[in-house]
């Protein structure tokens, strides 16, 4: 049986590293194209030591492949590219017949306003959104399945949104008290050389940033409006934490005023007991990164706090993995009706 | 002039180092006494090798004597013991007319039965209580200089309590919707000989922890509804992160809906314009443990969320500085009415 | 196909951990037991959060099975004790006709003697000795396929006699003059509930430890006399690092006066270009722990430096699978004819 | 009685940083001037939030004066300039008569031909290099108290050089057989936006870099020769740990032969019983560099082998403070005749 033949574009970033890692392992593909401008002409081999071992690691050079190039090898293309350059580099994929993931955010955003406002620019191509489907299979496993373009969850939204979506479907919380706070490791902010993420400065550091409005509450509330079926607006604040991956997301809100003996248990087991990459700790336990980091789950946990009358709910993930490349790839899965579960467990 | 002689008992933790990091250095005060039970008959200099060099750490060895023999040597007396234990050894001392700064729980919580609540066990010392002063100084700097007891607060509510009294008494805020979430480095949890503070179940981490009832809830609840004059209840989350020292806390609270055109700069500047520890980062920075860390400072930031009508203040501290032994040589200044920064910057 | 089973003995500390996780993904074993005295009756995914999603770590319990129940229930047993306990668990394994692999040091050094000295108590079973063979396969692979008892090297010896093999079979260096810096994570020192290993006393620390007699010295000198066929001394000093994983060995010998022209890219390509877990940086390129943590692999690179006459040979290993749990499964491979990859790749 | 003034240029590397902070501290000096061209105009305050209390860091602005502005400004100039530049800007400042202490390599190395050998271009200011002193209080004690130019040593150079001095002087070792292998923490390679040194590709990593020839050996090696009166080639590989600071160097050589029970407790009290800023470990204990961050000790530890004949000398600084600004803070104490431990105790 031939594999299917798929590419990483913008390859460069721990992003791309982290699709190379999976895509290199997983039983049901080959990679057959890894671009990056910066690294072209070296193999993936010499520039992550990592896969030194790896015969396709050592064999495959980095390509700086335009679009057509891309869609002429592969038939399933990851876009590892900053926002903005990502949804250029989408259309002639896509008109070329090519399936899309791209972890950018450009197309995440439904609204090209909302887009303007969060990211600073117009949006470069308004007409794709339609066709775009949120990747987060754990809500839309169905559109994923059929989709030819799938837009990728940000970290912090995969760690809100999952955890989030019983409560708000089954209408157990007041929508108007969420807030989540969130703590991040420094991989989070892709490998920017910028004197912030020098080690000496994150290291023994911990930090709050994008007070008050960081970038991904656009597509978390939009997210979350969906499942409430009417507008949501968030509290959330993301803290930098001297970690290299992992993403702890501690949600809170008030319990509905109308719901007696809320039982979360029960509720999340109804919601994702099947799920293969959720994990419910159900029990005293609490999530830890560690326990996260370099797997595709999502740890969830919760309380509830009957002084205040609220629930905190408290979810880990990896932020390269279930944040982002993995996630990609459990997409991919659904997309080309493989396990879901494949070259990820 | 003759220096004021200054004991510390139970010297082998976290705390105990740092008092007598600062007590060794401090100018006007001759540490005379160190007990540890456990290290009895070493020098200081042996134990804590980073004084090495010091004369007095290298000539005081550390004695198990009990508190009369204290209280022969020392004027003022530091308990770095357990909470229970603190208690008990205050008795004798203040009977022997030593001032006394209690590092432990033992007397912060001024009712008895919310002590047995969060602590597990009944007030060792209930008619002391009383006579106790909460060693804030931002809040109770004229009870303090005339103190002879002082329950040194606790590092989360130390880092918490500042930042929300200007809010709290100016009534900016709905009491109901507060909300922490703090971050604390791992020596916040003592010099503990436990497997959950062993390195590699450390590092590489992010952990929430004591959901929902952390001890600390106790004082910072009862020190805000003294504040408020009212009952307030608050829900607080504590994480764990990968630092040697700090703690940063991120606070939540609607603004109360009688408030117009809230200006938290010049609310925070008339609070805390003359603290000789609060530093107001009132333009775009944002605290970050990494600046306080081995000072006495809290800094402090807020930004107001017009979309939730929210306003977020947050703190850093070092918690073994202004989060304990710092803070309460801050208060030993205060008592002995020397300047109220000496041997602190 | 009938897979074969195997157990873990000792199954809490961080080797045992880790076996855990190699042998759960192993495609061609049963892991059927897992022994820990004090966790018995806990299910591993219990225990091992990152395994919570695992069918085998969800239903299996540890047990406080002994020898003779853990060998009615395996064909392949490995020890993860302390040293001492593994031999006296070995014996009644052995004699059941179990295979044994064993973790500990207690069937590493050959001389009853040699052990006393550097563990300090006699050797509890000295007549198993000639049957045990040392587990390195880079040196004894056809050894190991044909063995009953195979004693897994320690991390440092790993990460010391594979990069020295080819220059002391080759006579490439004066075998009087080498020396070894190392630095290790510290998982290198178990899970030990010790005040040394606590995060606060790690982070931000490095330290020589174990000078000049490390216990790991009895089993290099043991192996490199072997290799050299002549009695070799060397220096060893290995130092505390703040990672969780991870040893780097730099290692210095001087060139052999009669060595002309010493081509190291040769002589290791020569003795390792077909072993499937080392690689050789024969660039410019330096070992790096991020680059290994998690694998089976060892990375070697070397200088030589004209101006002193010497080579220096640099190894990076993870402490916890080449310098332990994926070496056992390695050795374990071999012995069951399988491939010497599998679960390792 | 007036404060000396003195000046920082290049203030916005680590060890400006910390230069400004020790000498904002220091009892006997003003800070009037620092110069940094990047940050021109804002308050050292602003840049470096750690001093936001203090008056002179909120009054002083960074300015980007030249040479004979600041030489109008300062009786004292310290250097924390790249390579190059400080040679440039000292010429003017000396000719000014202001008294000079540059923390780059460019007046550490006596002979121009190996400067260029070492640093890839020729010294800008040769003629200046014999007005040069060395700045290392244990050797030059009374050549620095006259010195209008002191050239600050390299942190590696210091970390090996004092615990070298006495065991050349009294030829106990064998000046052939002389290894040292060190480890730094990641503010060594200064506040360089590079890749590398982003904290996600240093945290969890331990690596060798500068095989075989880094640049601080040309400073070592001509001390060495200096101590020894003879030519000295050592072999020294630097290794990347990550910590924000210390250095630990384990020195290793043979024990002279004509020496007979050498008994290096006696040589290094002979030799540093006095140094207010060495300390010796003379028991059991070794050197880590959590005793020495943030202050200007040099702890020395050693340990004979009788197996191999060899010493091994242990050794840890601080490489931004006694490695870097805190000697020379050290060297300008006795420039100016003051205590030497003025602002560094």
């Amino acid at each position: 049986m031939t594999k299917t033949k798929v590419a990483v574009v913008g390859s460069s970033g721990y992003t791309g590293e982290e699709l190379v890692r999976i895509l290199l392992g997983h039983p049901e593909v080959d990679l057959v194209e890894a671009t990056s401008r910066q690294l072209a002409g070296k193999t993936l081999a010499e520039v992550f030591p990592r896969f030194g071992h790896h015969k396709t690691a050592s064999a495959l050079r980095f390509s700086d492949s335009d679009a057509r190039q891309v869609a002429h090898e592969a038939n399933v293309v990851f876009l590892a590219l900053p926002h903005g350059m990502a949804a250029e580099f989408a259309k002639p994929l896509l008109f070329s017949g090519a399936r899309v993931l791209d972890l950018s955010a450009d197309f995440r955003i439904k609204d090209p306003n909302v887009y303007r406002e969060f990211y600073g620019h117009d949006h470069p191509a308004p007409d794709l959104l339609p066709r775009s489907v949120y990747g987060l299979p754990e809500i839309y496993r169905d559109q994923i399945k059929g989709a030819q373009l799938v837009a990728c969850p940000g970290c912090y939204p995969t760690s809100i949104l999952v955890p989030l979506r019983p409560l708000i479907r089954r209408k157990a919380i007041d929508r108007k008290t969420i807030l989540v706070a969130s703590m991040s490791g420094v991989s989070g902010a892709g490998r920017k050389v910028e004197a912030n993420y020098l080690f000496s400065e994150c290291n023994e550091s911990v930090r709050p940033y994008g007070v008050a409005k960081h970038r991904h509450l656009s597509e978390i509330e939009q997210e979350l409006s969906i499942l409430a079926d009417d507008r949501v607006v968030i509290q959330f604040t993301p803290h930098l934490v001297p970690v290299n991956r992992g993403i702890i997301s501690t949600i809170y809100a008030n319990i509905a005023s109308n719901v007696v003996n809320l039982d979360p248990a029960v509720m999340f087991r109804g919601a994702y007991a099947d799920e293969p990459f959720v994990r419910l700790l159900d029990g005293e336990r609490l999530p830890d990164t560690k326990h996260v980091v370099g797997t595709n789950f999502i740890d969830i946990a919760w309380k509830i706090d009957k002084r205040t009358n609220r629930i905190v709910v408290m979810s880990a993930i990896d932020n390269l993995v279930k944040g982002a490349s993995g996630q990609a790839v459990q997409c991919m899965n659904l997309m080309l009706g493989l396990p879901e579960t494949a070259g990820l467990i």
